[in-house]
């Protein structure tokens, strides 16, 4: 399992003290349900630039317990890749305690007894954390040629929010 | 799967540059082992607050192996199907390799020959990172309406401990 | 599911907000592929102390889509453990829309043509985001007893990179 790192270090770089900056932004988008994935990329760029850090980490979140940003390639056929295998390993057809109102005391709030999602908590809280941590160097996200931001749905169509905040040089 | 975003920027904010802080905080608990779940926002929010820091991230870290901190709500029924979930995935009655003490040489601890946890490792590694990323603005962890800090036992009952560090402003 | 915190706090901290720092490191290796783990730990810590941080937060990074950078044990026995984990949840040998040359438009590469890797797209998204942030305290990543930094190549045998930023006082 294990290779033998070959360590080259290619761009050291130690920034001045001064100058630290921090930079908040929030954004709306309405998702389309269904395990949708919107492309922020150039969105979380454009706060990059604007935040004025040069070197630093910017912090993309989801404020929502059913959605998620995640960093990976958006293409078509790997997303519908991936909505399949997340599907099979949480299926939506299935007993969720969290979707059993004779049962449920905690939390009761119209909007879930309206639609069932113990399935999509499952799926996020499967996925990992709210939200992603990215290198900005030279006041660029240091994304890999193939990386974007993604924002997904895990949930049905709704009003949705995700937040930015960047802190650096 | 796409969806177009309708960008609204919301609360965006520039802070200034002068008095950057960082905070740093160990705080210790028991667990009940058998995936318990611990409900820790109110102590992470009460770092940030110590920390005097209005605009920035916080970071909260578990520090073992087979513990994970993730942001989710805290509603018993979901706890519940997503420990349904996680034993259906990475079942504990199974052939695991790092419990093979007929194999095993590396990392050899009585703690770990005294009981098998080899599925907890796995369960960790599959949920993602050992911490999370919160943004904080106006003094507050930027957490949505059902979003709570969890911290996750994945193996026996035991003494663990979770991290918080704020760096802003 | 639920136990009670124990709250004890260990070691709290607020740092000065002068000399506040950030610094930048990419390293490469060449990958084995067959999800062969590299064991990345010492560099991570030459980075924070080249740095000169004392407290602040160390983000690593992996800029490709099918790889990830994670914090687990590194014991050959639990890496082949979670190896035969994410192959059974993720099997190479299934249909991927990413590799349907047939249907396939986007992102088109000679890369990816040579080699299918909807399989490793799919491992890395369900594995969570493209990198950890590690509490830095003293100069040190609070890294617990058995925590190490792993860089997990989940395609083909490879040249690849990971960045190491860390930001603080």
């Amino acid at each position: 399992m294990a290779s033998a790192p070959e360590t080259t270090d290619a761009t050291p770089g130690n920034a001045a003290a001064e100058g630290m900056k921090t930079f908040h932004r929030e954004e709306r988008l309405r998702t389309a349900g269904g395990l949708s994935v919107t492309d922020i990329t150039e969105q979380v760029q454009e706060a990059v630039r604007e935040s004025g850090v040069r070197d630093g980490v910017c912090c993309v979140y989801s404020p929502h317990t059913t959605c998620s940003v995640r960093v990976n390639e958006y293409e078509r056929g790997f997303l519908e890749d991936f909505s399949v295998l997340l599907r099979r390993l949480v299926p939506t057809e299935h007993y969720y305690a969290h979707d059993d109102w004779d049962r449920r005391t905690e939390n009761v709030s119209d909007e879930d007894m309206e639609a069932s999602n113990g399935h999509s908590h499952c799926m996020s809280m499967l996925m990992g954390p709210a939200g992603e941590s990215i290198p900005v160097r030279d006041g660029v996200l240091c994304l890999g040629r193939w990386q974007r931001v993604l924002f997904l749905e895990l949930d049905r169509e709704r009003e949705r929010r995700w937040l930015v905040h960047v802190v650096g040089v």
